[in-house]
């Protein structure tokens, strides 16, 4: 049970983010393809986060926790517990500023992932799955070491940081009837809800959540958060449960959830790989997949689309991904 | 034997082709990767036309052909020779100005090149493999339908057209001390070729060929086109033979060439694959490959790498480039 409950963030956070990472972090192309655009049926506007540093959105929010840090505190450096692109992204993070960074990953994690973490250069510490064991190990290497702990998901830095994914589409793409971005712990989904809600009130907010991980559709329908769930699903990113403060904040926003099976997103990322050229993960490709399963929604309207991150290991793609 | 001699193209028609293909090519990014650059230990600029339309840099000389072409020949629509991008480039370029297009294909092309060409709307001529069979099934199309004849590499309304992928990558990257361009009939580097000796005449051209069909090395090696080889290549698009204005353009500028293993062409794939996250096709990646292959010849240096397509069939990916 997560029960990490800090001040929630606002947009004026979102702002502060932005201005913080901008020495560090890309603002990531916002590409188009008429191919994908004829196939939807609508004009989509693919914010790229494959492209931003560590290979996902995951750095916006690292770096701005980070960056926030106190000189004092930062000298102690950073740790989170992660099994893929946070840990990548907050060792990065970490280095821009040259502190050191702990990542607790559980067993089972994705190798190509675990090696992005130590090649950024933290340091790794294995604990069993399960968010339990994970924030058990966390802890003792914040007892030990002094290292601040900087959340995945539930952090309002991170929250803040992620948000600036959204601010980003919005001045290249300019106005949105939609906006899809997937949901895992919802730092991502929540981010950019501030976003929306102080410059594009009028786009919908759509989360793309696999039905093998539903428990943001599930909590939101339910008006409390539901985390009593096993993930079975191929988007690694995506296993995670609906943070307390991403569950307020898309609440309030009134976000809407489309759920997706694993089929069609990895068919939207077989599209995202051959139309757009671009290697993004499943976690990515779910969004795509969200707009697909309803083309009438969608149709004629300018949507945006949030790629998450592209890190894919390529000796272990999903079972038919490619024939080979 | 490639007896296609028209005159050779100047700058002026570099120039030329980047304002009449401004209203339909994108403007490609330049990507930059970190970690690509420590592996390298050098400051590497890749010119991305894998997000060019039809997924390659062909599209660039195609469409500068199709509206070079005056209003009562342009009716007539447009004939090629093409196992792959240039056939799916001319027929995209065709349908911008909605006039027919006939590529003739030998068997045993890509199968997703040739779903792409008639995914954009041309018509297929089947013919036996071979230039000389090439030649003739395209000669009775143009012959039969008054169609104008493109050639793949050796019109100069193509070289021109390729040049102007050398012309935006100067703009945005600055001086740049030598850049990596691959060759297989030389449309793309004899382009580029023009564009440096007049923007950029400090800079080094660096041709990047494929062992298994290194003709243009051997060309320029000997002072005379060697066009009696049998290719054998993981680079798909790099098996046809250096055209006779190629050969001219890069003679006279004294470009050089580096010899490519396919092994190393493979790996420097996966790099740009995990580490840029842009889906190349070997013939692109071939241009990395040959900036590792001579650390010290590029240490510290800025190095422009056009990466030149990402039509990849992910169903037939060279063996063992990923373990399923």
């Amino acid at each position: 049970m997560d029960t990490f409950a800090p001040p929630l963030p606002t947009f004026t956070d979102v702002l502060d983010a932005a201005a913080r990472i901008a020495p560090h972090a890309h603002v990531t192309p916002v590409l188009r393809s008429r191919a994908l655009d004829a196939l939807a049926g609508c004009e989509l506007h693919f914010k790229c986060e494959p492209l931003q540093r560590s290979g996902a959105f995951k750095f916006r929010g690292a770096c701005n926790a980070v960056w926030s840090l106190p000189v004092a505190a930062a000298t102690r450096g950073v740790v989170t517990h992660s099994s893929g692109n946070h840990g990548a992204a907050l060792a990065l993070a970490a280095r821009t500023r040259g502190i050191a960074c702990h990542v607790v990953v559980p067993e089972g994690a994705v190798a190509a992932k675990l090696a992005a973490i130590e090649a950024y250069g933290a340091t790794l510490h294995h604990c069993a799955p399960g968010i339990a064991a994970r924030e058990q190990a966390a802890a003792r290497v914040e007892r030990e070491t002094g290292a601040n702990f900087v959340h995945p998901y539930a952090d309002p830095r991170v929250i803040a940081g992620q948000g600036t994914a959204a601010l980003e589409l919005l001045q290249v793409a300019g106005a949105l009837d939609a906006l899809l971005v997937p949901v895992g712990g919802g730092g991502l989904a929540s981010g950019c809800a501030l976003t929306l809600a102080a410059q594009a009130p009028a786009c919908t907010l759509v989360l793309a959540e696999p039905r093998g991980a539903a428990d943001t559709a599930a909590s939101l329908a339910a008006g409390k958060r539901v985390t009593e769930f096993v993930p079975d699903t191929v988007c690694d990113g995506l296993r995670g449960t609906l943070g307390a403060p991403g569950f307020e904040l898309l609440q309030r926003h009134g976000a809407s959830v489309t759920v997706v099976d694993d089929a069609d997103t990895l068919a939207a990322m077989r599209l995202l790989w051959t139309r757009l050229k671009l290697l993004v993960e499943p976690s990515s490709a779910i969004a795509l997949a969200a707009v697909l399963q309803e083309p009438a929604r969608y149709a004629g309207r300018r949507v945006g689309v949030v790629l998450s991150g592209g890190n894919v290991d390529l000796d272990a793609l999903p079972r038919g991904f490619v024939a080979a």
